[in-house]
This record gives structure tokens, C-alpha cells and sequence, in this order.
């Protein structure tokens, strides 16, 4: 019996929507009727599966009953979400939007995927959670401090243009007219990562939750600030983990040598986000180091495709997790 | 009487040269005669000072009798060093050469500087320093964590070009030959900053060094990564401290508005390196906020202009201490 599963991608035109697309197809997901959903300006564009051209419909004018699962790719409205409810589809949310469904990276937590709906993390998280989960038992952590310098990506094809923009404008000497960023990104580093609170950008607050809640470890201080960098695409983290005994290294490179998901790469060299991680489906972590004053100290470097790797790869192992296709 | 200085500058035309003799006119240093040297090619080259054109002269061939002081801005071999010293030159070495003499932050560890010969630290060192000086006496400091993301012109106009080079490159589709990083920097990040030596690079280890030794925290555990950044001017830090007791933030916030040298930026708003750092004297730090999960955490972020600020103007407050020139 091949079963196949219709399957409705909310947001499909998005960045993230046409690397799910493609993952679905490369993967050969036992996709049965692919349905391409907006509530926004979207409707009517074309999306493009398995070289078939798919017209965006409007959500809110599609009857759900017949559909096995939904990816969520942007916010929905309350209304939204209690149809899909209602329908009895499974449901990948990457909107971001906070809620009481599990919170799953699928290589560091799958465990944690109960019923039929999941919240994807950051991709940022889901990078760090490849790395950290294996280590967790390895490691007594009592601390992860981290910079997350983040692709514009993250902010879909307006970031990408923004900064193409920007860059062509200043190498052209000519003046900068800042965009969606208001500030100057090419060349440049911006500090904030969304509104603030305590001084606390949102994605800060959700990395550090979010991690919190991948890796079981709800007790754990993360300390976490997020660069806008002048990226296209791949998310570089520099982390600091502070553990609760002298970090065993040799322990640390074979314990990661086998993490699902996760390339290490060797003392000497080291990974970057456009040379090692974009267009992959693993995290590159490097500069495995003990602290230079703290043997109890673990500093790395992880760089990991924000769209294809940490957005789009893992929801799509979400969906396999919870239609379970090949049984 | 007005006191005039013989000057000389070792690596004049170099990007932190040119700024410096722009500041040492700025300032109205009491110069007396300006000689521009050089040990490599640079011999022979221009440097400007005072609208008025020097040619580059040989190290090995000048007479140093008459000169007070001696900025030296690249490497030196021991016979040199032994001749400046040997004519009784005061010397400000920015060289990153290591050495017993004392490291020093003019706005930081004015206090450490004894005899006539001084060490100049890392550009991000000064702004680190200029930051958490002043902090060291109200924060009990355990540990400092860091990412500092540095900038191309650390490594002269070679980084400025190599940067515009390959962005140009990339922009016009045309396939990258990395040159002096031996990677792609346009559009990415770089974890590595100098050969390694337990995992930790150069600039890291000198980085901490550095920071223990202007902090006069010997002891102080610093974990830092260097990343290098596609900037061209302007070193971004992200730093968490670690104290022994709850952070006052207000109290912070005020020890910040009257420290030498730092301007602060209200909550809600944050520098950056093109946007505030650049071509100013001041280092600016913002995001001040307590730990999300730990009250006794400090995190914040500090720009500062590497060449001007943290290389060439503190360069010219250390030949401002040790000559004294207005008594």
C-alpha cells in the first residue's frame, strides 16, 4: 500500500515555503495533493512542486477536510488556526507565534512531539539545539552565553533585497536611503533584534525560552544576543558553555562525531556559514575549545543554513515525525 | 615657553598612521619636527602632516638622536627596538608585539603607566576597557564573556580592498578568488582570527591578556571569540559579564555617563559601528540590560572606530602621558 498525504502550505511563496516545497520533493514525502495557501497578497501567485506550477489560493476560502497536515509559514489570525483545528490536520507551525504545543527540533528533540500539533523553533535554535542536545548528557551545563549573528534571510526576500540594495548603493557612492532595517546593514552589524523589553529584543527572549524547552533543561540561565548581520543566508553562532566539571574534549568530538544532523569540523580549520552550511541539511561546528582561564568552559563556533536547514528541513522531519509515512 | 617634540612615526602611511598625524595635528600636539619612517616598502611613499607632504625615510638610516618620542606601527626586529631605545626615546608601540612594558588604555589604566616605553592594546581591548574600567569598582567581575566582531581595516588597506573586491565580485555574479583571508568575507563571517594554539587564535589570547592586564584583573576569566566581520570600519562587541551580586543598573548607567572617553545610548535605541563609531573619539555602548535569567549578569553591546578611535587617538593620549607636553 503507498499511502499518500494531501498537504497544505500556508505562506508557500515565502523563502522558506519554496525550500519546503523542494525538501518535500527531494525527500519523496508520499505527498498526495499539494495545496499552496495565503491570507495575504500571496493569493495568486504561483508556486512552483515537483516542476508543476501551483496557483496560491486564499485560505480562508479552502475546505480543509481532506488535508492530513498544514505547515504554517506566517501568522494566522485565532479564526484561522480553529479551522485547521476543526479539520483534524496535523500542524507544523513556523509562524513563531507562542502557544502550548511542544516545541520541537526534530534531530534534538523528537521525543517531545505528543499529539498533532508542533512549534518550530528559530532555525538559530534548532542549530544550537544539534549541538547542545547530545552534549547534554555529556555535559552538566550550567550556562550557555551566546551570539547569534543572524542572516538577513530571516526576513525573507525583503531582507535579501534590502541588503543587495544598500550594498550596490554604497559601492556606487551613492547615497543610502535605509529601508525595512532603518539603518545602514550593509557593511554593518545592528545590535536589536525586534522591540525590546528589559532591554531584551523578542528574539532573544524566544531563542533563549525556546532552547530552554528543546533541550529539557528549564532551570538553564541563556544569555543570548542577536546581531543582524550582512548575510544573505547561514546563521553563525559564537557560544560559550559553562559546564559543572573540566570539559573531557577528545569525549566532547566523539559524542558530536554521531549527533544526528551535525558535521564537526576538524581543530585547524573551521566552518562559515556561506562556505560550509548554506544549500546543507547538517549544522558545521568548529573551534571546539576548553576556556582559555576555565577548564569547565566549552567555546564553539556553529554555522547552519538559517532557510533550508533550520526552517525548512526541520519542518519537514516535523511532518514525517508526525504522519510517520514510512512505518 | 612653548615646548616642541621631535616626533617619529614608524609606519606613517599606514591607516592607523595616517589618523594618527591627523590627530596629532587635531589636538595641537606640540610637535616640533615630524619624520615619517619605515623598515619595508613603504619607504619612499608620502605621508601628509599639517597640509604639508614627508617622504617615507629608512629606520636604519635615520638618526634618532633628537626625537622624544617614536610611535612604532609595525613589526620591528630586536636591533631596531635596541637603537630606539639606546637614543632614550619615549616609544608608543602599537605594534602587538609582546613585552614587558606596561599595556595601556590612556582613558582606562592611565595609573599603570611608568617609565617611558608603553605597549598600545587591541583597538576592541580599548573599547572593552574604556567600558568596564569604570565598572570594575561598583561590579564585583567574575567573568567576561565576548564576541567581537572586527572589522577588515585591522588588517590594513589590503582588508579594505579585499572586502570591496570580492563584494563587487559577488555583486556582478562573477566567480570569487579570495585572496588575503583565504575565504569568501563578502556576505560572511570569518570564526578564526590568527593561527590557533588550543583552539583559541592569537588575537583572542591576546585579547584576554590584554583585558586582565588594563583591567588589572589578573585573574578575571575571559572567554572571547574574534570573528571577522564584512566591515570596514568599526569593532561591534557583544559582552556579558558575569558579578558576584545583583546588577544596579541605574547605578551602572550613571558610572557609565561620566566615565572618559564612552557615551552611552538610552535604552531603546543602540549604536552601531557605521552609524555612530565611526570617525568619532568616543566609544559608544548600549543594550545595557541585567541577565534574562540571572539578576547577577550584565550584558551590553560596544562599538568604537578600530583605526581612529581604539588604534590612532589612543596612541596620541599615551604620547600625551609620557611627555606631558602641557605641565
Amino acid at each position: 500500500m503507498n499511502r499518500t498525504f494531501d498537504i497544505a502550505v500556508i505562506g508557500a511563496t515565502s523563502l522558506v515555503g519554496e525550500a519546503l516545497l523542494e525538501l518535500l520533493d527531494e525527500r519523496e514525502f508520499p505527498v498526495g495533493k499539494l495545496t499552496a495557501l495565503a491570507c495575504d497578497e500571496a493569493i495568486g501567485q504561483v508556486a512552483s512542486f515537483r516542476e508543476r506550477n501551483l496557483r496560491v489560493r486564499a485560505l480562508d476560502a479552502f475546505d480543509l477536510t481532506d488535508v492530513a497536515l498544514v505547515f504554517v509559514l506566517e501568522p494566522l489570525a485565532p479564526a484561522q488556526r480553529a479551522r485547521i483545528e476543526a479539520a483534524g490536520c496535523a500542524l507544523v507551525d513556523l509562524s513563531g507565534a507562542p502557544g502550548s504545543t511542544p516545541c520541537v527540533a526534530a534531530q534534538a528533540n523528537p521525543q517531545a512531539l505528543v499529539g498533532r500539533q508542533v512549534r518550530a523553533p528559530l532555525p538559530a535554535v534548532v542549530a544550537l539545539a544539534e549541538v547542545l542536545a547530545p552534549l547534554a548528557g555529556l555535559l552538566a551545563l550550567r550556562r550557555v552565553t551566546l551570539t547569534a549573528c543572524l542572516a538577513v534571510s530571516a526576513h525573507g526576500r525583503e531582507g535579501i533585497e534590502e541588503l543587495a540594495r544598500q550594498t550596490a548603493q554604497l559601492l556606487n557612492a551613492r547615497p543610502l536611503e535605509p529601508g525595512m532595517f532603518g539603518r545602514q546593514i550593509a557593511f554593518n552589524l545592528l545590535a536589536a533584534s525586534g522591540a525590546e523589553e528589559d532591554g531584551h529584543g523578542v528574539d532573544e527572549r524566544r531563542l533563549a525560552g525556546e532552547l530552554r524547552e528543546v533541550l529539557a533543561l528549564p532551570e538553564l540561565p541563556v544569555a543570548a544576543t542577536c546581531v543582524q548581520a550582512p548575510v544573505f543566508f547561514g546563521d553563525s553562532l559564537a557560544v560559550s558553555l559553562q559546564c559543572a566539571a573540566p570539559v573531557d574534549l577528545e569525549a566532547v568530538e566523539r559524542c558530536l562525531d554521531t549527533a544526528p544532523g551535525v558535521e564537526r569540523i576538524e581543530a585547524g580549520d573551521w566552518p562559515t556559514a556561506v562556505g560550509d552550511a548554506v544549500g546543507q541539511e547538517s549544522v558545521y561546528v568548529g573551534r571546539l575549545r576548553r576556556g582559555l582561564h576555565d577548564p569547565c568552559q566549552l567555546d564553539l563556533w556553529i554555522v547552519s543554513d538559517n532557510v533550508r536547514k533550520g526552517a525548512a528541513l526541520n519542518a519537514v522531519q516535523l511532518a514525517e515525525l508526525l504522519l510517520n509515512p514510512r512505518p
